[in-house]
């Protein structure tokens, strides 16, 4: 790709990224992920893959204002309008917006071509390993979702297996935990394995903390607490 | 203290806290450390020490409203308020605002009773470990404040060594490497201590994941942009 039509893409993505969970530099380290794992593989049109990844996450600010929108279709389809407005031919305009569309941890469109498979494998990255889970506590954040919830009778810590409520504990048993499956590529999975000890240990940690805590506490409180 | 006393300070404490860094889960967290530590000391004035653990953190939402006004300030004088309201003798109530005044790890107030170290103690394990990280990252969020920046000039990753901007990586580097320096109780150092390894762990972790990634980036730019 010229340094030109990058800098074009580049400038369109940087004013649709607004959140700091999905904010240039996970543009960026999702692209680094890419060219690494293409660097292992046969691919056809890097131009398509380094496009794809830049724009992959332009369509989140449509869906934080309707959560019932898919950041992927819509992105998919805001990427292809805008190459198609920079004179790409629309068969490659036609390719990016594949990529983004079938990117989605949760969606349901498989990656079609080696360029969607290596930007899936790319961003799933940033779903491993501590980056994994540091940007998940900064969408826990943003969103205003708790660390974890107490049952409402038994007071003990809720995670999946108890609840379906939003929470850190929620996500990393539905994803976090889950997504080392879901690799297309050698080079990818490989790097997600590497990153995997340290999420668990985290995790493994987090709960152990709190969960302590709070049966100690109970304990306690019984004790301390009188008519 | 009783149950009654217990439930309603507890009332007062939920109508003030909303933000999910510090929300009633950390403030039940701290006081199961602050009972768990008290049995190992030899503590005055029990009900003193469950109030100011209840109602340590009610003067956030003023300093986020103003981040010039501190929040152990203005929850020491919201606390003194409330508890007088509720029939607390003066001397008692002026403790808890002793207490809650010298909690902040920022501030300059040194506890003065066994009740005010022992309160700081438990907030300052909420900065220790796993918790410590996982509440940072969520503050983050909350404030829009990114996890690392890359240097202007060199592209680089900074950390507190090259800058001053608020990050994740520099709150790490500022305090959450360092309070563990920072504990007056035998007990509350033990459990600070023992989380430690996990806290360092993920955040070395999380480095090298981003450096790397950074680093083989810009190798890879190199090599696929031309003229």
């Amino acid at each position: 790709m010229t340094k030109t039509t990058y800098k074009e893409i580049n400038k369109f993505m940087l004013s649709q990224m607004l959140d700091s969970a999905h904010d240039k530099y996970h543009v960026y380290r999702v692209l680094n992920y890419a060219l690494d794992i293409a660097s292992h593989e046969c691919v056809d049109d890097m131009g398509v893959l380094i496009a794809a990844c830049l724009l992959h996450d332009i369509g989140r600010e449509q869906q934080f204002a309707n959560p019932e929108l898919c950041h992927a279709q819509v992105g998919g389809e805001m990427a292809h309008e805008f190459l198609l407005s920079i004179g790409w031919e629309s068969s490659r305009a036609q390719h990016v917006k594949e990529c983004i569309t079938s990117h989605r941890y949760r969606g349901n469109n498989t990656p079609q071509s080696i360029e969607a498979e290596i930007l899936s494998d790319a961003d799933n990255l940033e779903a491993c390993g501590a980056i994994g889970i540091a940007r998940t506590l900064i969408y826990e954040g943003q969103t205003g979702e708790p660390l974890y919830m107490l049952g409402e009778n038994d007071g003990i810590i809720e995670d999946s297996r108890q609840t379906k409520e939003n929470s850190f504990f929620q996500e990393y048993n539905f994803k976090l935990k889950n997504v080392y499956d879901k690799f297309y590529t050698e080079h990818g999975k490989k790097l997600a394995l590497e990153r995997q000890e340290t999420a668990t240990n985290f995790y493994n940690g987090l709960f152990a903390e709190i969960n302590m805590n709070n049966i100690n506490g109970m304990k306690k409180h019984a004790i301390i607490l009188h008519e």
